[in-house]
């Protein structure tokens, strides 16, 4: 059998890797527009911080590892055309050096075309100094670009808008962050967690304008300042952390069906195309708890679906289940994650809920280094538990992942509440702080049903 | 209601707290031999590292405390004599200055004696230098002795043993640790992993003896040497930390039914006899595995023991679970946890397991920090989890409580390897260990099967 996949991310390669580790004799070829392969975007502002050395740590294999498990990868590889009634591709270099054009020809294609940044329609954009953030290019463009300048202005308050402006400020960069909407994180964080974190931010020095769009981008061919409204901030610089916007020409050349903003796929990665499957940024996903359409432009997400497609094309039954927006960021040393629903995402849905929250220490109370940590818990009325957001300087991941369980599982607060967790005064406290809050969730649905 | 709980350890404690927590009205008394109250006796090993500072420290509430909460806790007070019939209890103070004897009343009896520790009958155990491990005041005369102290052995290698061991040897003594079993942390961890802090002890100059127990200490009036069959070794000290046994004298006198050691309660944490509760180390618990008696002498246990007793008592329904047996330890930098059966405990129960390996990172591969993980974790032949064992720098505990919540849910490796967690560079990996190990355990499976 010979599989193509079109895209070297994450979603791509591990298809590629997966397929692979179950089949020893399947060709399969990787084709990417990029010039890097297997390297890990959401680790770009940690190279901007200083934390990662360089670019260069964050690029996990190069293309001969592949090579050596009998993978083969097209770098700055474009697709032409796909027949797929014939299922043959033809595909070009868009290497300055290089000038070839060439068919494969294959059994099952997997589209892992990723997505592409979200630029919002505005004026300015085009400008010198306004940098979209996606590929390690854009990573390098950006510290190049920073390291001759005094200010920046972070446009998207999500997850990598927030490490971005954390990296620039850490480069010595007067930071402004700024979303159109009232909070930070507006997508994993009811708008009290999300507050502590702008506190820790704004204490690091890093400017934060809500509830206001940048309206327009100031410059003559290189950026000056951004408009928000009535005011006019100066910057150098201005990175747009708006999004990400599924890359489907691919998709639609094919004549796979798309759903609301991605390309459509079961639960078995394939699309409504036979032989046809699509993992990562450009496929659309679904929420657990709503079942509709969701986003999920993760890397674990991608990690996760390309594990499903391989198995599939392979013959063993997998499935990739809704999802529960797990996640998890770092800035700095504050650590905040959150899974499932937020109260503000559950009453959109209309659902009752009570929420538990605990403010208690990642460590027993006596011993040194013990750190504030922050749980907001979300059941409905039932107690089902719906969400849980979580903020500290440690330990926060794991404990993401464990209610991710919990949710997964439908556990009640109450039955959380009585599970068996481990403990040493040096790694936790009695009583986990998760435990707490699910007590807390318990009174407060007691309260309301008495 | 007039409520008296005997013993201010976790147990005794946590009980009066949640009693009054739930109610404002029911009469708490709280008596105990003990001085101190509220201290965690798994911290006196830190006392002694010196990562804690001082003993005072690791007492968390002093009765004034308690009197706030309108708890009256009478130390150094022993029981004399329970009427249960009448339900009445005579009490006599132990203070050197105090001659007080009195009884007083109750509707309901909370006995949460404890335990004390096993001294293994061998000659020499009454020799200066020699230590049990129990109390605070266990723990400063340690300490003090410790001080003019050259070399010190500590029998037993489970938990309290390694944290005693090191932190004599951060106090600057030559330190053998002895185990009558040929592996350290029998009861928690397989051999191999059991292996991996063995040798991070033995790298920090700690001295560690298997499969040897102390046949006899020697010395005239102070300890001088233990003798390992042929082998003396001379020591200035001995600690026992050979285990502990459930005190259950009073128990016993009022005429509770005992188990095969402990006291015997129902799930509501009552005794045998009417109005009579019981709770922590001098209870017994059962194996969520096995379903046989199960010791679990955890002040995380007896605090969810107390949860229990305190809402049965006070009219609300609640039960305790089976254990699953979650813990926890951190030696030095190393943290290690378990949770569940070890491979070696399900083959004495002649169940059919597989297990999963998996040596892996803490963080992202090119993270700075990113520490080696090593996790076991056994299935049954139907892939359903029995437990899981982790060892790492870091991001230990909170894994074991995901693995707790994994099989007390009786996941398969399977369900496991598919969750949904969370993931960022500097907190995780792309698939956490866990998922790996799972993975690993599913190949195995397979193998198996096919």
């Amino acid at each position: 059998m010979k599989v193509v996949i079109i895209g070297g991310g994450a979603g791509g390669l591990s298809t590629a890797s997966n397929i692979r580790k179950y089949d020893e004799d399947i060709e399969i070829t990787v084709i990417t527009r990029d010039t890097n392969i297997a390297y890990s975007p959401c680790a770009i502002p940690y190279v901007l911080s200083g934390d990662v050395e360089c670019f260069d740590d964050i690029i996990m294999h190069k293309p001969k590892d592949y090579l050596d498990k009998n993978i083969k990868i097209l770098t700055e590889t474009e697709v032409c055309a796909v027949n797929h009634d014939k299922k043959i591709l033809k595909y070009s270099s868009i290497k300055e050096d290089e000038n070839i054009d060439d068919e494969i020809t294959y059994d099952k294609l997997v589209i892992a075309t990723g997505g592409s940044p979200f630029v919002p329609p505005m004026e300015g954009t085009n400008l010198d100094g306004v940098f979209k953030i996606r590929t390690i290019n854009d990573g390098r463009e950006i510290l190049k670009w920073a390291e001759k300048s005094n200010s920046a202005i972070v446009a998207g308050a999500g997850l990598i808008g927030l490490e971005i402006a954390y990296g620039l400020k850490k480069m010595g960069l007067e930071v402004t962050v700024s979303e159109m909407l009232p909070q930070i994180v507006p997508r994993s964080l009811d708008p009290g967690m999300a507050k502590i974190i702008q506190s820790y931010m704004e204490d690091k020095g890093i400017n934060v304008v809500l509830g206001k769009p940048i309206e327009k981008i100031g410059g003559e061919t290189k950026v000056e300042s951004a408009v928000f409204g009535d005011e006019v901030i100066p910057t150098d610089m201005i990175i747009l952390a708006t999004g990400v916007r599924p890359e489907v020409n691919l998709a639609k050349m094919i004549g796979c069906d798309l759903g609301r903003w991605a390309i459509k796929v079961n639960e078995y990665m394939q699309t409504s195309v036979p032989d046809v499957y699509a993992v990562g940024d450009c496929v659309e996903a679904y929420d657990a708890f709503t079942g509709l359409h969701a986003q999920s432009p993760l890397g674990s997400t991608a990690v996760r679906q390309a594990k499903v497609a391989a198995k599939t094309i392979v013959g063993i039954k997998s499935k990739f289940n809704p999802i529960l927006n797990a996640m998890v960021s770092k800035i700095g040393k504050l650590e905040f994650g959150a899974v499932g629903l937020t109260r503000a995402a559950a009453m959109q849905n209309k659902m009752n809920v009570v929420t538990g929250k605990k403010r208690a220490l990642t460590k027993a109370r006596y011993y040194p280094g013990a750190k504030p940590i922050d749980v907001k818990m979300i059941c409905d009325i039932d107690g089902k538990i719906l969400g849980c957001q979580i903020v500290a300087e440690e330990r926060v991941a794991e404990r993401i992942d464990t209610m991710a369980l919990a949710i997964a599982k439908e556990l009640t607060c109450d039955e959380l509440a009585n599970m068996e967790f481990s403990y040493a005064p040096p790694v936790s406290m009695v009583i986990d702080p998760i435990i707490l809050a699910a007590e807390d969730a318990q009174e407060n649905l007691n309260k309301l049903t008495n």
